[in-house]
């Protein structure tokens, strides 16, 4: 049970959106931004990075849902989700990919973490500015996403179906800013 | 310097905003909703919040503009923000803010680590469910907002009169929605 009254039985992030619409709205867009664009990092690099940080950040609801996208767009490799949670460094993902998830977990432990070999590191792997960018302000949004989830303490179901089933919802259809928290 | 090439020499986090400004978006609407209201948590209250745990997040630039901010307000003791920022549970605030504080402390090292005593606490000396939901949030948010500055590396001048300046006039004129990085 939620530490809060939503005045809902909505799962995760979903019932602290639908609890207060006024701050879901710009964390919709942030989302969506984030996530919804294959410029420079793809949809399926984008909601990666989104998984591996909240499986760091150890968040039920949004490793799932986020690992469930992912996997959506990995149709080559039924488990790269499970690899790359399990070990990306040896994980089949490009180089380039190794070289932002070490970014985006130390990230996950703080800014200042960040040291300027991964970095160079990342650029010489091929990653743009702007790519770099994304991988650091993902990571850092899923270390908020991750703390409201689980910060007031909100409920996650056990069925993986429903995280399947869902995030081939926000992948064909509603994406981020346009879903219906209900 | 930054880690990447902003083309821009703004501090913190303006010259990321400036650098992308579709994701500006979002995260301007999203501290506008945050810090910029009265309902429930008052205005100096939310950016008490914002800059303790920046502070905990040892984020220069974040903690010292949200500090300049949240000093603007507290009129009567001039040094508020230092007293909280030492040692919150002895400072001159309320004991719901105490409380709340004490909320985001936990936030800050990870969504888990929040208890239901210390919710049950926060409640007793009458903190109201949307306030203690928009302090997990601003705790949350400034755990992106801090990993955002550092993890790239930004830069943040070191004059005091900097940050009380800009705080006067994103509390009197500005906000954070509207404002304008340049």
């Amino acid at each position: 049970m939620s530490h809060i009254n939503l005045e809902n039985d909505l799962p995760g992030i979903r019932g602290l959106m639908a609890f207060r619409p006024d701050t879901a709205h710009p964390l919709n867009i942030l989302a969506e931004t984030l996530l919804r664009s294959d410029e420079g990092l793809t949809k399926g690099e984008r909601e990666l990075i989104a998984a591996f940080v909240s499986a760091l950040n150890d968040c039920f609801f949004c490793q799932n849902i986020h690992g469930a996208v992912a996997q959506y767009y990995a149709t080559d490799d039924e488990k790269l989700v499970q690899k790359v949670k399990a070990d990306y460094q040896n994980a089949p993902i490009s180089d380039k990919m190794k070289s932002l998830l070490s970014i985006a977990k130390n990230v996950q432990q703080g800014g200042k973490f960040v040291n300027k070999d991964q970095i160079q590191k990342a650029k010489e792997e091929g990653a743009s500015d702007i790519e770099i960018h994304d991988t650091v302000l993902i990571a850092a949004a899923f270390c908020m996403f991750n703390r409201y989830v689980d910060g007031l303490g909100t409920f996650a179901p056990d069925a993986p179906e429903m995280y399947k089933e869902r995030a081939k919802n926000i992948a064909e259809k509603t994406g981020y800013a346009n879903s219906n928290p209900n």
